[in-house]
């Protein structure tokens, strides 16, 4: 039996090409004829629904927007649950809420399958260089099976704890990075303001306790090093769309378990902020700095 | 002639202890007499008064609790402007506010003198083991003629730029810090309080995006990194009450030139409530993942 | 036919009770059998579910605590839905998210029937005595329909839009009062703390400009008004659970439609942190001013 | 003797005009001559510097921009305190820090006379019109001897408690103001952008828990109530930079103390983004409500 992929955006066309190279035999669906044609072209198997793909296949990827698509994608019409086998092992690598993968997760076991959540990071440059990281939530045994299947896609893979887990892992870590970042933009705005050179506070926080990766790897201030979306006017990378995405999915494991979270919380304002701007909503998130200095005039 | 020193406390009597061991002929003074006769033993010689100091030194380090005392040491009775020489360099260690150290330059001045203003970042360990690092503010050629001087005392030294950006640079990166152990500080709870170990949480953050020296050199959670001081009951380390005294500082920065910092003024809340509650106040800065874990028990 | 009252909680028995005292016939149900009983000493007909009371009332209020109760009542099995008859008007007090109203409406409208939403401020003491504020999202002809029996249990009706804008305004309400309510006892502490007497503080601030319900009616500094929670040990009025629900339920509107609202995330933040400590969580939310005063002792 | 009155900008120079209107003899002075000659053709006496006029009157009022001109016009050159005569009562009605009131205070009682601070609300239009609160700190005695000539120039004289305490008053009322603004702007924005009529929305609030001066008097909401500036293109009324002026005081009063001001804070970096912005910074601090709805387009 082939392995099965649902979803071929611009993250899930470049994982299953990795699986394809890779000489896996992959089976793919996607509600856009265009993408099937294109994976049809590749050497992938093709189906015409959901229920298609899962009545062919032993282990089903899906790779989507947002959760209430996933959900939709297993219990609607012509949807993963109508056909799903035994001892299928289904593996999301959508970002999406912790409690729709559980919800998920519940529904695919009355099917005697498995289900583990396996949110990435690394963004479309991961996806097509295969050097994502994988979050995964799930049974132990089912992380096993998965996991030569996500080496074939990827540098780095975790298990995290039980089904859910994957999301909360990633989204506890890009809550920390839009924190770090608002912070690094405004520091470094008020030190430019004070007349600082920018390299220069760059070198120093780098060799001192304010060290981070959006500061030595991704830096916000163009030209302060080579290569980031900010040295190339801010294109993304990451957006500002994504981020907020993100930081609400965060803010809702909050507000459902009724967990503080003061500084995410203020970040995910500032990002419904950039979001709301025509100007930055599509530029890569480190643009926050941008917003700070050409706003700031005084 | 010989360097001077002026505050021998928990800082500078470790600072000033390097210098005489590297055999600097060193002149000291303290409002303690009893810090004086210990340097007295140390072979340092001892004035009674900052103005004698001043008469006999050509360059002058001072290391004080904060800026109303710089300006009282300088400016008041038997104070280092009573009898300061011609081309004396002065260089102010201690951690205060932009406008004070540019003050003071331009009193120094008047006498044909210098003056450059040296945080260091280290703590008290750091100015032990001589492994501070200086953050200088003021003209190249003091720079120049201080470096050999700080090298005997730290490892870093950095030129920041004209008189103060030693300060700005400091607090900037404080600051920074400040932020980033909140924001680690509250994702760690939330990972832990649905259901994430956190000692793999670190480990993900810390290949990831989310890196930073909060979480890979000194992480907030007891036993995730050992040495540290969450892993020592929250020993300092570094105490929230010096973590409020600099986002006091860079808040007034912030007030006094009119430029926002939207996590750091919100960081600097966190701070202050820490430093009224007497069961945190001397606790290491990473304290506060503890105070959001015992304080939330929902 | 009578009319329907379904929820006999806290709320919902002393609305119901209105009805009964004004000579309307009533036909109620609760799923606990006590409840069932009490009204049945009271005069009304009771019924052994939803569904039974649905094909008896062509009015039918339901006074329940969050949304899934709502969806579950109309749509679960013995449900409204399974009985709902033409032209019924269902009028939903229940204080929750405008997404589920809206969605129960669509179903509802499958009936042929009608569906409003008419979340209530004023608290217990409002429904018990027939003071309640309804706050009503509808079409106009339902609007009139109800308002005739708002008005036994009110002295206030307001029609604020289409379904789901009675939820939406109570939210704005309610999360404006947090916001202001913390306002408010951060200056009174800061104004204590630097000497000030708390009723001339608020003598000044009733006639100036930072005047607010929460000043000149709910004061939460004991002894300044009378009759105040504030001035009875906290007892709620209306606690910090409650208003950390609201704020919840404001912030899911602001992340689900993408609408910043920094103030409230602030004040939401606050509220969970009080939920979240078991000695103020049932108090009444003016204890976020006790909370200040007797957290912060440097 | 007559009265003296020092610093006739926007604000001093209708009060003083109250002054003279009501037959007080009054002894200006001010730094800018052509302000003098005009208050010599409106019959008062005039004076080349503070040191003669404070030779020449036992009430000093003073009226100035910020704490280091009040502090430089006592204690500089030709200042006050250079004659200022036995049992004069200094009653100084600008906005500055409570710390630099003390400081003048006790410089002044050297002399053996007599300093309240009397910091005014109601703006350009009370003073015009005479109907300023004046919020007075200092000793009792002091309070009775100037309010006659407060109710010259004001319809409302509270005693706040000693000398400071009139700033501190002030302060608390304008910060909390100023968060009631941003918070209520923030809601009529969502309440807007999720159908809501503003002018219904502010009627439920006005009739409701979250009523304020903001919303029933000062609404931010352009037609919602007339006369505002709001309804005048939010021609000021208070600007922006004023209140960002009042917050960074009252930042400072904060941090100074050490008190935590958690919504303060915040709205202090709204204001400053306000003020940064030149589109903003010179309209009415209502205009937040226009700054949110303009720029989140989403």
């Amino acid at each position: 039996m082939s392995v099965g992929f649902i979803g071929l955006g611009c993250m899930g066309s470049r994982m299953a090409q990795n699986l394809i190279s890779k000489n896996i035999r992959l089976t793919v669906y996607d509600s856009n004829p265009e993408k099937l044609l294109e994976f049809k072209e590749k050497g992938a198997k093709i189906c015409s629904s959901a229920a298609e793909l899962a009545s062919k296949c032993k282990e089903i990827f899906t790779m989507l927007p947002n959760g209430e698509d996933v959900l939709s994608l297993y219990t609607g019409k012509s949807g993963i649950m109508e056909t799903l086998r035994e001892n299928t092992l289904c593996i999301d690598c959508s970002t999406i809420d912790q409690a729709t993968s559980i919800q998920v997760s519940e529904i695919v076991e009355t099917k005697n399958a498995s289900f583990i959540d396996a949110p990435v990071s690394g963004g479309v440059l991961g996806a097509e260089k295969a050097t994502l990281t994988f979050m995964v939530g799930g049974e132990s045994k089912d992380f096993e099976r998965a996991k030569p299947l996500f080496e074939l896609m990827g540098k780095n893979t975790v298990h995290c704890g039980k089904v859910g887990s994957g999301q909360v892992t990633k989204l506890c870590n890009n809550m920390l990075l839009a924190s770090q970042m608002i912070a690094l933009a405004e520091i470094m705005n008020m030190g430019e303001k004070l007349g600082l050179d920018p390299t220069v506070l760059t070198s120093v926080i780098n060799s001192s306790s304010g060290r981070c990766w959006a500061s030595d790897t991704y830096n916000p201030v163009p030209g302060v090093i080579k290569g980031t979306p900010a040295s190339n006017n801010f294109e993304p990378g990451f957006t500002c769309t994504l981020m907020a995405k993100d930081l609400s999915l965060a803010q809702n494991l909050s507000t459902r378990n009724k967990i503080p979270i003061p500084m995410g919380a203020l970040a995910h304002q500032f990002y419904l902020h950039l979001l709301n701007d025509p100007k930055y909503k599509n530029k890569d998130f480190s643009v926050i700095y941008k917003f700070f200095t050409e706003t700031w005039k005084n």
